[in-house]
């Protein structure tokens, strides 16, 4: 029997904000002893990556007491319900299945009269085989020539994720001998985001991916409507360029206007939604469906160790506990994600949306205010750039901000040059390393300018390689501790009633229906 | 006499700490009394611009208590002797000068023996002549053909400010006739970000910018060996394909490995240095130097109004005595910088390294520990994308976040479509006015889920269009704010002593010389 409860209700939590102690960095990661502590403390993450927190202010104590919190808070359990088909999503009282677009946990999950899974895996065999015919030239445009771009249409979910997956892979496949058509994705309603998307692209060798769940987004088919003002104007049938994504219930769904159209559900939500068609069909075209059941099998491994009911062996669990850690009882407002790979520039403001839209919420599942604060804000820039911009504040600011790090042993491209003794490659995982141990340990110096306070802690997550696989599983790793922080603060994770408002009003303004404060800055804007 | 004293010790401040009030938005801005005062409380920014703060939580009582503030704080004072050459970089020793790469105030500054004013202006000269010689095609590569790309070649501030101006301004030049070369950036150590570059770019047709004022940052040097092995390897001469842009004190300022050098200096700090040679080699090459001109004038006029005794004319002082009241007062932990202009989508990751670096700091300017919070975290993304991200958190989580909007009555590239009676460009216009109300005013709902709380503060510069002028002033007014609370804080806003530990640690593990802890680290990351 599962019990949803609020955190400061749990008894595991009341022990936990108890204890009052502080873990010292400095301390525990000096000498041998500190080497011996971050080979410990590190967790198998599936995609060949691996979870390091050695360097977080945790000890034995510590996390035997989130041992026993996630045990309390039926962290497992919860996780089994929702795979199985719970209807997790109580305000809109909607299942929440984006798991079983890249496997099957559980039982099989029947919605709607049909099973689950068996739905998702045909959209991504119609999506594979669409994808094989425009690589193979049988899909071609009205003059019998193949497709070079894809270009999708979406906003939020049906572009952060994609968008920043496909920045992910796009040199690894080209040095792999997979990168098949160039992606590229229009999401604001700036006119000039389009305009300048559609400056730059041969439009007659274009596919157009049109992604909206509801088939309603303001932004999405305003920018369809774009898109097809351009194309007509170039002489072309928008019909012979254009899929849509979407779900069956959506005005899309039939309509002629598109080659094909691929679908998802009410179960998938946007920021969830990189494993299903909405990421399918863009990756599918860019890289080959191969590429992009590489990147389900990584994500379906990180699906399967977060079943795992020792937080110890769950790196997504463990992840959310200390995280939830640092936010209660350490106090800190916010954290950073500092991957060391350029190819992850756009993975940071994937993780934004997916952590701040799920858990940026005051009142739990039943809709009651909560006593504690919940999801934290997340921001971040790849390194090295991040050390040349913000991480003075991070070493010397006023306040603490956990660390997300993540590096490769590898690169993507290739190519490199050896400077001074060492690699372009070797001198950023070098930075990395120094930068964990310099937050960490900090520096004495009697000129308190140059003095370094320390204890500012960080994880690092880190693998072989950038491949489809290891980014799948990074990808589930923090869909997955996103989760179970939601769990743990006893929300809901998957509405986003937040974003509501402000689209009414914006109807009224565009309908002249405002007066007051609203009507003059319509006004000043130019309405 | 200026007086450098903590925040905390000065009198306005504990007075406008004891008033305890907070100004209940929902209330100030409702019926007409509400539009009138959004019209009142702005002021003029400069490049056609204005700033709106009728949505911040202050009133007549407040902003009173802030002007007071400033007075006792010096800020004019201070800002003076920092544009008449005191040494206002304690820790360093330098004058602070980039005020002077686009504009004089006040008296002439001599420094190193000459005219600091006239040396700029001079290297600002140059570069025009060398633009204009490239674009005449009186520069040309090794087979006589005229340059096509130029590529800038640094990291941090020779990289952030002059890519986001870049991105700011390139559908503007394309749509006004003055686009002359594409740009392109390289930055990060990580070697497939040169990778990326390198490929897709017609090395034979590209100026490299080699940007480093000390001439020995680690991965601008790295990245000039990746750039030199890929030109030789396609059989060209590097040296007629690169220039510099560094101190005349560097190594790079007299090779003969680059076609050109321009200088800055010591007084230029890197995240000040987009109106310097740093920003006006790149953007000269790409836009013509009479673009980078009207660029400086708008950041020239910002910086006169930014003297100003009165706050409530001084946009860029108002905005800093508000921020601080935020943070200090009202206590909230970051600020969120919400474009609604794809063009400014790299702005946010500028504002974040101005601001993060320069007021990042807990000890003062004498090097003594500070009792009070200083610079807040800072982060954003263009809106509407915003929107279908991370605003459910900005409306509903636990903590508040100030937000800074900023929205142009007009595109920038001219296409725009008529979709259900309103332009794209009208329907962005109408999202961010219904946003600013929508966090202000919330909206009451039995349904706790679909309840919103309202008193979100948010301020809006407003403008016709991001032109050259807007830009500049847009960047000057940020550059002053953050001048303005680095003195309220009494820091020292143009050192940055905290990125220099990570340095030091890095050079230790590409020479193995560690133990413990950084070792295993080193070890995992394959060093």
């Amino acid at each position: 029997m599962i019990a949803w409860q609020n955190l400061d209700t749990l008894e595991s939590w009341k022990k936990l904000e108890k204890t009052g102690k502080k873990v010292s960095l400095p301390e525990v990661l000096s000498g041998e002893a500190g080497g011996a502590r971050v080979r410990e403390y590190a967790v198998d993450m599936g995609g060949g990556l691996k979870y390091y927190y050695g360097a977080k202010q945790v000890d034995e104590e510590i996390l035997s007491g989130l041992s026993a919190l996630a045990e309390e808070a039926q962290l497992s359990e919860k996780y089994q319900a929702l795979y199985e088909g719970a209807v997790i999503n109580t305000g809109e009282k909607r299942l929440v299945l984006h798991h079983l677009t890249r496997g099957q946990l559980g039982h099989a999950v029947e919605a709607d009269g049909v099973d689950k899974r068996a739905f998702y895996t045909a959209q991504q065999e119609k999506i594979a085989d669409f994808a094989r015919k425009v690589h193979a030239g049988e899909i071609v445009n009205e003059k019998g020539e193949s497709f070079t771009t894809v270009v999708q249409i979406g906003i939020g979910g049906s572009d952060l994720g994609p968008r920043a997956m496909y920045l992910a892979l796009e040199n690894w496949a080209k040095a792999n001998g997979h990168f098949r058509m160039e992606a590229r994705f229009i999401s604001n309603v700036d006119p000039d985001d389009a305009a300048a998307v559609l400056k730059s692209t041969d439009v007659s060798r274009a596919i157009f991916i049109l992604v909206s769940k509801s088939g309603t987004t303001l932004e999405t088919l305003t920018n369809e409507a774009f898109v097809k003002d351009a194309l007509n104007k170039a002489g072309l049938d928008a019909g012979k360029h254009m899929i849509a994504v979407t779900s069956e219930t959506s005005p899309l769904a039939k309509s002629s206007d598109y080659l094909a159209a691929f679908f998802m559900d009410d179960y998938i939500g946007g920021r969830y939604s990189s494993t299903s068609a909405v990421g399918g069909a863009v990756l599918s075209l860019a890289f080959g469906p191969d590429i992009f059941a590489r990147f389900l099998s990584g994500a379906a491994e990180e699906d399967r160790l977060a079943t795992e009911k020792d937080a110890r062996k769950n790196p997504a669990m463990l992840d959310a506990l200390i995280g939830v850690y640092e936010r209660n009882i350490l106090g800190y407002p916010s954290t950073a994600v500092l991957p060391y790979s350029q190819a992850l520039s756009r993975f940071p403001a994937h993780l934004q949306q997916l952590d701040m839209e799920s858990n940026g919420k005051s009142v739990n599942r039943n809709g009651e205010k909560v006593n504690y604060v919940t999801g934290p804000v997340i921001f971040g820039e790849p390194g090295t750039n991040g050390q040349h911009s913000f991480y003075q504040l991070l070493h010397q600011g006023t306040d603490i901000i956990p660390l997300q790090f993540i590096g490769f042993r590898q690169n993507q491209a290739g190519m490199d040059v050896d400077i001074q003794g060492s690699t372009s490659q070797q001198k950023l995982g070098a930075n990395v390393a120094a930068q964990i141990l310099a937050f960490a340990c900090g520096k004495e110096d009697s000129n308190r300018n140059k003095y370094f306070e320390g204890n500012r802690p960080s994880s690092i997550i880190i693998g072989d390689q950038l491949t489809p696989e290891a980014l799948g599983a990074l990808l589930a790793h923090f869909e997955n501790k996103v989760m179970f922080q939601g769990f743990l603060w006893n929300l809901n994770s998957f509405d986003q009633e937040g974003v509501q408002l402000g689209k009414v009003l914006a109807k009224r303004v565009l309908a002249h229906d405002t007066d007051g404060a609203l009507k003059v800055f319509s006004d000043l804007l130019g309405i």
